[in-house]
């Protein structure tokens, strides 16, 4: 598609991760939510064992929980590595996230992994596994 | 490879991970480690953010963590999808791991997604994220 030309597939991976994660820091929960796939397996760091694709789907959810934040997130991807294979793709990193909540800093690395399938040239994310360990 | 001969790609992808379930059922930390890769990048349920790969490969760690159970584990692979382009894949699945340590009964589900890469036509896995949801 448009956007992606003369892209390589990993460059358009890393656009599809870095507009979602400048989405987050905006605050727009619509923009964060739409590489999401219908179909998202989503493991989540709380909540159910599998959060449901609606659930995962949902930008005033997101919002909200944006909301719930002081001011905006800071979002700090490292350490990514992307492997694409066809139409398939697979990415993994340490997200700093950082803000602050009822007046406490909070300042967290999670454990990112993402899986992605293309279809109409377009990357959607089919898999989100997010986590910290368990101390 | 010769025990890939005739598999789809999903089938030879599904029996690497039912090897290393075997294995871990079997208390065979050799086999356990043997589909890992040099390079693994790896997210545990627990300690370090991101577990060294020779601690990840290490059959003999692999056989003490098993050998903390009273008897043999038993893993349940459940809900296990897998999407593969090329010679990249990815896997994630719900695992119960069902055992008991010190007469306590452990009955656990884990959200568990595998990277994986092909060479020279055998599947190694490259990456591997573990989690249970922070409570």
């Amino acid at each position: 598609m448009g956007r992606e030309r003369d892209m390589t597939d990993e460059q358009s991976i890393r656009a599809v991760i870095d507009a979602r994660i400048a989405a987050l820091e905006a605050g727009d929960g619509s923009a964060a939510v739409a590489p999401l796939s219908p179909g998202i397996v989503a493991f989540e760091v709380a909540g159910p064992l599998v959060m449901p694709p609606e659930q995962v789907r949902d930008a005033s959810a997101t919002e909200a929980w944006l909301g719930s934040f002081d001011g905006p997130v800071r979002i700090e991807v490292d350490e990514l590595a992307i492997h694409v294979g066809g139409d398939v793709a697979f990415a993994h990193s340490l997200n700093r996230l950082a803000g602050s909540r009822g007046g406490q800093p909070i300042d967290l690395w999670l454990r990112s992994t993402l899986g992605f399938r293309r279809a109409d040239g377009e990357w959607t994310i089919v898999h989100a596994h997010t986590s910290v360990p368990r101390g």
